[in-house]
């Protein structure tokens, strides 16, 4: 297969992969795919670690790293330690927080095993994330939250590595474009994780149509795709490959907890939820009492980015603990981000397996298109 | 072009056009494509008028019609007049309209110059249209809510005409199967009017899969769809073609109203809301104060079908008739039912443009799959 995206990273298969764990960048990347580490939970010296494992496994082929850094956020350039964060959480939420627990039968003490979550949003943290990035043979940076950081544009472009980011809407599109951004994912409301409103359907040819004024870069589809027909969908869309994360989740190598597996194999598309109750912004996930409390009528509204996240990833932490180990009420509030695609996820298969079935579908998918073209 | 749609309707492009407007049905008929009257608002008298138009126009050529007939509404069975549901309508939801339309200067009491509208949900008048629609030469009859009931498939049938559904989730799709329907359109979040939650991208390839143990019928995609990219797209998905109906409001043919026009040439995919602020069930529409005031934290929360229309089709009719005459509140509370597409409608063409521009478009993107896939 032969599109801008395939030329610019040299893979066969139009098809990114985001994935939080090594097993499965690797394994996209030698299957002919393009493998995408999540590094922004990650230490420097983890990142380190990760990324020659994988230069180990793929003997040269390509892949990629991305690092959030978002545009905005509760007391960016201010110089706040985790602790003036979280000085500035009400005590209300943590109040919110301790009564869903307790309701659902979880002792919210246990939270406290569980350490907040290293917020790599400081752009500190990222330029060192990034010095090792560089350090390894990475054929793209991704953004996926906003509008890249300059000193990460102009790093990249120093190391004649392309940049992507991820847009939600068309208008974002042209921001980023103009900034420098060398690859758009053009992502739909389906998507797991952070998303917009509009769905991938209308946003692929709106994103398209904006930035052609400007600069054409490649665009990748993200949000709903888990199959080869909807690749398809997405070129003939006018899209020059998919950018994919929900599917990986179900995988073999993929380290997504067997409860949560379980849980997604099981999901209908209906079973997400695009709630801010996780991260302060809108992102989608399994649905469940969480979700639901936080979106109800008696929540005390979820706080900016990253307080949210200061409240919300020490609890559900312990939640998902206690939910392995087949607890009834941590089952309940146990939440996970994936996209509406999960309705599509119905085995858990090898990486590998994926990507040739995703290359067989698409195959499949564009003669049913010339077969209907044709007479 | 030739997928099973085509052949089952005897159509040379599979673009099926839902629109109110007579003009409209006979105009993308006549273009090669196949338009269905929307019909659930007229009287048998008036319907009876426009399809007699239609066949005037169309010389032969296939068309159809759509008849709203719920499942499940407030009242059903029991043989209760007009009177008796507005009875059931709470005080507070009429104080509501009135402090909400006083809010933005326009005269509440002007609602009164609208009736209510005919609401065509009684099995009675549904039988009355069905007698109608069956006198002429329809090649399609489509219920856009829910199961058809058993009188519309069993009449059909007997007259040899297939039936069309919609569903919005793949659950519904295996009822509607084996209810006997011929035809689903299988409807994303994103379509304008009464819609579900799953995005097109992947309710189209879910529905095609739900249905393949039982009775594998033509799938039409819809939501979203106003280009000739995104018929590619559904077919590439699995779909024998595509459903379309809010890319007909700004054809020249169109009977919406001039300043709705101007709105929706003018949104963008952001502007539209999934509201149960008009209907009572969640129907997509342009975002305005009115849905921001049924979905906001004082509102008494919509009624259920067809309640809520008894309380909203009045006053919005006055705002709508304010509006085009330049009334600022008037033109804040205005909305109309539209698909998150509108961001792709920038300007007003006759309706055979559009049916040869999406023909050409979709070409174009068949070949830049091909393209793709040929290395």
């Amino acid at each position: 297969m032969r599109t801008a995206i395939c030329d610019m990273l040299g893979i066969e298969l139009p098809l990114l992969a985001f994935s939080h764990c090594r097993d499965v960048v690797a394994a996209v990347t030698n299957a002919g795919g393009f493998g995408v580490l999540g590094a922004s939970s990650h230490t420097p010296e983890q990142l380190e670690r990760e990324l020659s494992w994988i230069d180990e496994q793929v003997g040269g082929r390509p892949y990629g790293a991305d690092i959030i850094v978002p545009e905005r956020y509760e007391g960016r350039g201010q110089g706040l330690s985790s602790e003036d964060l979280a000085a500035r959480i009400p005590g209300e939420h943590r109040a919110f927080v301790r009564r869903l627990l307790h309701e659902h039968g979880v002792d919210p003490a246990g939270s406290a095993d569980w350490p907040g979550l290293e917020i790599g949003f400081d752009h500190e943290v990222g330029e060192r994330l990034l010095d090792v990035v560089f350090r390894h043979p990475v054929k793209l940076v991704a953004n996926a939250l906003g509008v890249p950081p300059q000193y990460m544009i102009d790093r990249a472009r120093a190391e004649g590595v392309p940049v992507a980011a991820l847009v939600g809407a068309a208008e974002h599109a042209l921001k980023q474009v103009e900034a420098g951004v060398d690859v758009l994912v053009a992502q739909g409301t389906e998507a797991g994780g952070h998303c917009g409103e509009v769905t991938t359907m209308v946003l692929v040819p709106e994103v398209v149509e904006a930035i052609k004024p400007v600069r054409e870069v490649p665009v990748l589809a993200a949000g709903g795709i888990v199959t080869g027909r909807q690749m398809a969908a997405a070129i003939a869309l006018g899209a020059d490959g998919a950018w994919t994360g929900s599917v990986w989740l179900t995988t073999e190598e993929a380290e997504t907890a067997p409860y949560t597996v379980e849980k997604m194999v099981a999901a209908s598309s209906r079973d997400t939820v695009r709630s801010r109750g996780r991260t302060g912004k809108p992102s989608r996930q399994l649905a469940s009492a969480w979700t639901q409390a936080w979106d109800g009528p008696d929540s005390p509204e979820a706080l900016p980015m990253p307080l949210q996240s200061i409240v919300s990833e020490p609890a559900l932490r312990h939640v998902d603990s206690l939910a392995e180990k087949g607890d009834t009420g941590a089952r309940e509030l146990a939440t996970y981000w994936v996209g509406q695609g999960v309705g599509l996820m119905n085995r858990v298969r090898p990486a590998k397996d994926v990507v040739y079935e995703m290359a067989e579908d698409f195959a499949e998918a564009t003669q049913r298109l010339t077969d209907a073209a044709g007479e």
